[in-house]
């Protein structure tokens, strides 16, 4: 089932008006296992890739095979894997969790945020209020750091690239990528943000669907993890978003997770597969049309739910309302019909 | 001076995380006389491509050459060419301009739009009103179509494809490409959207920079729309926006103008060259990005100011406001310090 693999980047998805291509997205993309064979691949399987928030569960093993979230409840695991919009929804259960902790707003480092759920924008200008670090889409991975810091005994200043708590987050990407980060930034939340290739993130993503190889420890903690977030699907994203939609859609607990710069990963415990792609130029109507693309393939998705026809298929509109485009996955990537 | 040019996409621009590349937007891009001759490309000059909002001082030059906008304010021609962010200063604008036409908000054809311009959104949720036509970012194309109309004697549905209003647009569109259109489709207003090739659109442009070639009455109406443009930076987008920004910081009456999906267009006048160039996945940063560095090369805009060192080198930022990031022009397409 393998396919050619090219160098460069492969044609993902297209962007048409009326009938004519007016835009095109490239990128790479895959299919692999848990030993890290790749079972179909487009553009370059050892593209370099920073994963940014499609890790985030990777992110949170440590918390949970730590023992330091022991008894957590499935919301707040799902919120530690979150890309969450800043609603309500999310705001106070980040809250609550960190004043479970004896923490607030002021113990985390990740910075404000405007957020993306419009009514809380709008109850925020209506009150006179600032968006704050609650707000910030990634609270909820902080909020897990810091329950881990409580845990390890690190000092405050716990999204440093050498805190014991970002050690043990990189030692866990690494372990589940199976090879150590080729580079590293600062995210936008102000965390480390790994380097790794896609094949290494295809890996993690795979191991994380079919954790029999892992330790007791860890194959527990990725089994939760996952399990979190395809119950949760509202609060790793948020109304309307395509993370939550996806899932949503989706039986047999497959999990999917969006990162920053067009970054998509799935994971498909039923079959023991991990999938990642990345858009090359960073645009997230691609990546989401791609994912899609890959898990109807993958028959993880049913290509006529509302959520897959609305990236399939995601229509233009003019100003008044009329059918002017559509966004739709390229024709050789997705070759509608064949199974993988 | 021509460069090399390759059937397939040019790395145009890059999106680096710490020292390392994470995203990247290719293209293609031209700059050429009013004879249609290259004088440097990159990537396939016979790229097909949507001008869309790029060329809206071609849609607007049968409104001047008709003698419909004799007497017209330099206001009004740059308004006709504007992609504007809906501020109070656009709206109160075409909406004196239709009131002076004895025509109102009701005979647009373009659809409401909620503004970019946040003070106006602002405005409008606390005053409990809704965007109209008049916050359409092409209310004042629309309103320079209707003035068209006026003159013409046409029906109200001035967007339709054979309406003469979209017909004497599309001849003088076709006049200065030098070819016919190779399809169309709606734009976001509703009016047609033509698609050309970039030699094409690059070709109208160094026709608009040097009129020379064409009619008395085209060449004095391409005369008067650059230099409304040139003269209102704000009126042509707004506040922050590329455009506004990098026509005030050009002196020597230099146009730009972005189109949606990454079009970008530059007219030199004082060199008689046309600039064109389109970012295929429709990434508005890369064009930014893209056309600052062409500018640069052509040495009509000075590197060091803040216009283009925020297009040259984009910061990307954490939400609590350190740099960890930046947007800037690939290597090969900048080659800094070579000019054209």
């Amino acid at each position: 089932m393998t396919e050619p693999a090219a160098a460069g980047p492969a044609l993902l998805a297209e962007v048409l008006r009326g009938d004519r291509v007016e835009s095109r997205h490239r990128g790479h993309a895959l299919v692999c296992d848990a030993r890290g064979e790749v079972v179909a691949a487009w553009g370059n399987p050892d593209e370099p890739v920073f994963p940014r928030s499609s890790c985030k569960m990777l992110q949170a093993l440590p918390l949970v095979e730590s023992g330091a979230a022991a008894g957590l409840s499935t919301e707040r695991l799902a919120l530690a894997c979150a890309s969450h919009s800043g609603a309500g929804m999310h705001v106070t259960r980040v809250a609550d969790w960190l004043g479970a902790l004896g923490l607030g707003e002021r113990d985390l480092r990740c910075g404000s945020q405007v957020p993306d759920d419009a009514a809380e924008r709008h109850r925020l200008r209506d009150a006179g209020e600032s968006p704050c670090q609650l707000h910030n889409n990634c609270s909820g991975k902080h909020a897990g750091f810091l329950m881990l810091n409580r845990h390890l005994g690190g000092g405050p200043e716990y999204v440093e690239f050498d805190h014991p708590v970002q050690l043990a987050a990189r030692n866990a990407f690494e372990e589940m990528c199976g090879a150590p980060i080729r580079g590293w930034g600062v995210d936008g939340c102000s965390a480390p943000a790994f380097e790794t290739t896609l094949r290494g993130l295809g890996t993690a993503m795979a191991r994380m669907a079919d954790p029999r190889g892992l330790g007791a420890a860890r194959g527990e903690a990725a089994r939760r993890l996952v399990a979190a977030m395809a119950e949760h699907p509202l609060l790793v994203a948020g109304e309307g978003r395509a993370c939550s939609e996806l899932m949503a859609a989706m039986p047999g607990g497959v999990a999917v997770k969006t990162g920053a710069e067009a970054v998509y990963v799935a994971i498909l415990p039923g079959r023991g597969l991990g999938v990642a792609l990345k858009v090359e130029d960073g645009g997230t109507r691609g990546s989401e049309c791609a994912i899609a693309a890959l898990l109807v393939r993958l028959g993880a998705l049913d290509a006529g739910h509302p959520a897959a026809r609305a990236r399939l298929a995601a229509p233009i509109l003019s100003r008044r309302g009329a059918g002017i485009g559509m966004i739709r996955p390229a024709a050789a990537f997705y070759e509608a019909g064949r199974r993988l």
